[in-house]
């Protein structure tokens, strides 16, 4: 079997552990209000890389953590990435009807509740991390500066801040700045929140912690440049979605700026300077290594 | 000076103490980002009653708390509030164009930003409580059982569980059950965050917080039953909204179920309840009980 081979069979697993986890934290669908339940399901469950998660575990494992406080902050960092990909395909934003080959939740359950969904997981996201004071109350601490974290990166000053100047300057030609901007909000941010999640729960300093969250950027850029070239060098068969999306939506990206070759050169060099700076770390994971790998090169 | 009218001038003094707060925690209007902060301070500077921050204050007082950490849940319960009305606001829920006289969210920013800066300020609410872990660490537990009130009364189990139910039992009678249920969840879930937070972190036993917990939902019960009332007793120019406002939107209210005789009556017996318990607690807060009884028999 080859080792890419091996990887596939692993990641599999590590997929179907996080779903049973988040099955786990889901609400129990019962009361007056099991229709809101049943939307979160839905979206929380259909499917999905489950990537933010695994970051996150693969990240505390390198650090060798042995803290459970772990676990509902898994569950988590994946229901404030779906919440946010919920209200994204509302009318007012993307007016996207299908997600993943599936209705999207507002086409489901109604645009009032497509609202409230969302609300729901966002909420419901801090309360499944607050479980965390219960079972490993000696470790407060460090589930305030988790918190703290997961805050910051997921709100204005990070996911939803990215999502904000996004909409703006859709429609017209932005500077490689502000993409910059964007991209570091909306796409790195959950993604550093995830990684520095898992190194402060697997003890890492807060210097590590520190070179953690910039690996996550770096990894965040360029899985999210290598969706702009995706975008027009791949087929609607292999990606499961419509190509020259962003040509339709009028959005800059860096093959506008710089062209396939150009963005090509970018992610390697993002790809190059995060693999560096995860070799500087104390703790070793070869599985995250080979993981970021594929993101950053995927092909769909 | 009458006993009213003092209480009438420290009200005012409360308010804008709360106001001055609420100032200090919203985030600075800087970057890309800055539209989004601008319909935060937008919304949640419209003025209001800032009775949840209040509740809260007036409870940790009546424990004669002294633990910083208030400070934050005092200016994120508010947050939590507004970003409620910001998307109930919305036209996919009850779409409407002015509150208190002014024009809504997302007739000011858009209906894109109106759901944003609601996500915004829901983020940013546990944001700001999150702060509390650098004021006073020593007190992260008490913090920890904080966050796990305001989390589980914000959310499907409390608020956004009762704005679901009502969304759905809109249009159609409904059982004294069913109603009962919207009332403790859509409005007394706050105000039981609120007392309960404020009674957390002024000292309060297990078993207190719960008699506050229970005060609190009386109170909010009645404040809602009171709503019913004034809606068919009280006229446009005194209420500053429009009245009937439930018949036209087919809303079973408290005056449907028994008539304006019978809904006062139960709004007396709620009431009672209330004052009773609060006499049973530990602390006495002079204000409090006044602030009570005025929100319950309020005339507008």
């Amino acid at each position: 079997m080859s080792s890419k081979d091996n990887f596939q069979i692993q990641m599999k697993k590590k997929v179907e552990y996080i779903e049973q986890l988040l099955q786990e934290y889901l609400p129990k669908q019962q009361g007056y209000q099991s229709l809101i339940m049943e939307a979160m399901e839905y979206s929380l469950m259909a499917g999905g890389k489950r990537l933010r998660p695994m970051l996150m575990m693969e990240t505390y494992q390198l650090f060798d953590g042995s803290c459970k406080a772990i676990r509902p902050f898994m569950a988590a960092i994946e229901m404030i990435h779906t919440y946010s990909l919920v209200h994204d395909d509302l009318p007012a934003m993307d007016n996207d009807e299908y997600r993943r080959g599936r209705k999207t939740t507002h086409i489901v359950y109604g645009e009032d509740m497509g609202i409230l969904a969302g609300d729901a997981l966002l909420n419901y996201a801090f309360e499944t991390a607050f479980k965390a004071f219960v079972m490993d109350s000696k470790d407060s601490l460090l589930i305030g500066r988790a918190l703290s974290v997961l805050g910051e990166k997921a709100g204005i000053h990070g996911m939803i801040g990215g999502q904000v100047i996004d909409v703006k300057e859709t429609g017209h030609a932005v500077s490689k700045e502000i993409l910059d901007t964007i991209y570091v909000l909306k796409t790195s941010a959950l993604i550093e929140a995830s990684m520095m999640i898992g190194a402060i729960f697997g003890g890492a300093s807060e210097e590590e912690v520190k070179k953690v969250e910039k690996i996550a950027r770096y990894v965040g850029i360029a899985f999210q440049i290598q969706d702009d070239i995706l975008d027009v060098t791949s087929t609607e068969e292999v990606l499961g979605k419509p190509i020259y999306s962003d040509e339709k939506n009028e959005k800059t990206t860096y093959v506008t700026l710089m062209g396939v070759e150009g963005a090509k050169k970018v992610v390697e060099e993002y790809s190059a300077k995060a693999i560096d700076l995860l070799h500087q770390l104390s703790g070793k994971n070869e599985y995250l290594e080979q993981l970021l790998i594929q993101l950053i090169h995927r092909d769909r």
